[in-house]
């Protein structure tokens, strides 16, 4: 088929009604689909069944060194619980805190310290404006903390391999920017592994403030859709150590995404002195994360190989839906020059450009069929995509088949948003 | 025996050698015993085993309404967990939040909300010295939230039916007072409950500050020595809505002295207000606590009956053990005229008065000999109590035989520190 940006108007109209008479098939089906958020699917949480029964009796709650996990104590997580972040991070567990169920509360909590109550020096709010880098396109409840606490977003592109470092570095010379934003394996949403290049230079700004940090929200740290294809990440720890910028970082991640979204454990990894000022927070806030759950996990993935092996089974439930995603928008879209995709090699998310001005009217065609995708200009900062050109995929909930028909959707709502913005213009 | 007040100088010391023989015969067996805290027992924690395989399967995650407890979402949790705080409380299911593990968290939370935000107003911190009203004797950990967060603490003198409500009235006309803490029922550490009058006169307190808030922290609203002589405690809510004050107060809970101390659910109990408030800082900060504890708790006290009887399981671990704590004071210290204490109900603690001067002493005896208390001024802000007289027991760890050697050496300790003291004089 010819390119719709080549169709003379005539063309494009009668492309238009073509389309128009797809797009209303689907509305008349009365679907509920839902691709809104990263959430995996019934099957994936299926694997980690056996987490449920792995303490099972009064006998099983002592941890390696017999603490009872059921009762009060253990501020910063059980050993075990710290072994098995420190595999995954590539840290010692000596900088591993585990706490609660949610990397999102670390985060939020460890802004609000920054914010409130600084970090070797006066709170950030009390320097004037606080400003954040914040790579785009990215996480929505990244931008949503800083919103909520009232720092300035400055965003940032995303390339190929990680941010524009230029800019980064341009933008931490202002002693107002007190941090940045960073998925630094499988982005969210474009799936981006940062390089090593661009893990050493993050590693070696000289940010004028003196209190910048960098959250470093490693995700997909084990994420790969398939094993012997995995991207390598530096350890950002390592790498800030090397540089003598050994506080300059602060590492966060989860199980969410690896046994139950809502039931998992949650870390934070640190240099000794960032972990000293988190807990000097954390005694007065709490007693200690649910060291049971911190003990299931550890039973449950006893050495690395044992989470490796355990990860395939999630790669083999969502390299399927990947497919479906990436195949429908080649065969439906790939002809007529008006979308580009990523093509992840892991992690939760496509990350989808359309010609400019069209992504929020795809997201309305979509959910007016019945289709919700996440909200258009998520992806940026006060969610303000400038081109109005970015969606993000999120294929791991919906069964395969569910998926076919929603992918479906969406590329005719993407032919439908782009031809009526072409006929307008 | 003669009252040590009544003594002469003679007595005194002949009392005092004989009393430091005791002490030495202690301090030579090179015990090892820790009082600090309010933790349960192991058997208390075996009351609770039930709870870790009581959802075992993977068909057993789904909620009354079929809520994948495994995956994200629900962010103030599940209903029927609702209904179990709402049972526990005294509040409608609709008032209630059910969060993570720790009801301190989220007090801690809704304090730097408070600093931070604001409710309805400017951020406490924008409205110069902010002030908090302590009940004393109290909780330590409570005043640590205020020291963290710079929040000058005002002492009030809990009566035998709760706070001295007409300082508590005088303070309140400050409008830089911003609230007040309680532990309404058994009371840590005196293990009082307060009076229907109390509580309908703080429902209807009048604060100059309009985003003034009880902290009312009912930890112990279950937890009844003997079931059938259960203090009753006033609804505060229900109070404060008759008062015309619905945003007042806001009530924390949870189970950690019900099932397990590190592995319970914590829940917020307030006005609709105050939760959509509550509310609009959490979808900013978590996606849902861990749902599947929250399942698990629901399963396993079906019915506020369920949980009553169950209850009845730790009365039956805890009594022998405050029995030993009160008729080791009793039998030792009962004719000496040198110590008073409270005989509770409920609750974790036995709260102790030695004469002026002698709490701290008192403390250090009994480290030196090996068994550690809760610190001497734990009870007041600023770890200030100033007649350095008041001692928090706490029974529940220990069995009931090295509670009988510890009360034995606390006993000792006392009657040591009072005639040393009173030799000096």
């Amino acid at each position: 088929m010819k390119q719709y940006l080549q169709m003379t108007a005539d063309e494009l109209k009668a492309e238009l009604n073509a389309v128009d008479n797809e797009y209303n098939a689907f509305a008349a089906k009365g679907l509920s689909l839902n691709m809104a958020r990263g959430k995996p699917g019934p099957d994936q949480l299926d694997h980690s069944s056996a987490l449920l029964t792995i303490v099972g009796d009064k006998n099983d709650v002592f941890s390696e060194n017999k603490v009872d996990c059921r009762n009060y104590g253990g501020l910063d997580g059980l050993d075990e619980s710290k072994t098995l972040f420190s595999a995954m991070l590539d840290v010692p567990a000596d900088n591993v805190i585990v706490g609660g169920n949610s990397s999102l509360n670390l985060m939020f909590d460890f802004m609000a310290q920054g914010m409130f109550s600084g970090f070797d020096g006066e709170p950030w709010m009390k320097q004037g404006e606080v400003k954040f880098i914040c790579v785009t396109p990215g996480y929505d409840r990244h931008f949503a903390i800083c919103e909520y606490f009232g720092i300035k977003m400055l965003p940032v592109a995303m390339l190929s391999d990680g941010p524009d470092m230029e800019e980064v570095e341009r933008l931490v010379k202002d002693p107002n920017v007190k941090g940045m934003w960073c998925v630094p394996k499988y982005s969210n949403p474009t799936g981006t592994t940062y390089s090593d290049e661009i893990v050493k230079r993050i590693a070696a700004l000289k940010p004028a403030a003196k209190d910048f940090r960098i959250m470093w929200d490693n995700a997909y740290a084990m994420h790969f859709l398939d094993a012997d294809n995995d991207d390598k990440l530096l350890s950002i720890l390592d790498e800030c150590e090397k540089a003598g910028n050994p506080d300059l970082a602060v590492m966060f991640s989860s199980t969410s995404k690896i046994t139950f979204s809502g039931g998992g454990i949650a870390a934070i990894a640190a240099s000794k002195h960032n972990l000293d000022l988190i807990k000097a927070r954390m005694t007065i806030q709490t007693i200690s994360g649910d060291k049971l759950n911190q003990l299931r996990h550890a039973r449950m993935f006893p050495n690395p190989e044992a989470l490796r092996e355990h990860m395939k089974k999630h790669a083999a439930s969502l390299k399927p839906k990947f497919e479906v995603v990436v195949n429908t928008l080649q065969s439906e879209l790939g002809d007529l020059g008006i979308i580009s995709w990523t093509e992840p090699k892991g992690g939760y998310f496509v990350s989808a450009d359309t010609l400019p001005g069209c992504a929020k009217r795809v997201v309305g065609l979509c959910k007016d069929a019945g289709l919700v995708l996440t909200g258009a200009g998520a992806t940026y900062p006060y969610g303000n995509d400038p081109l109005d050109n970015n969606i993000r995929i999120a294929p791991s909930f919906p069964p395969v088949d569910e998926l076919k028909t929603a992918m479906k959707l969406f590329t005719v709502a993407v032919k439908k948003a782009t031809l009526e913005m072409l006929i307008e213009q």
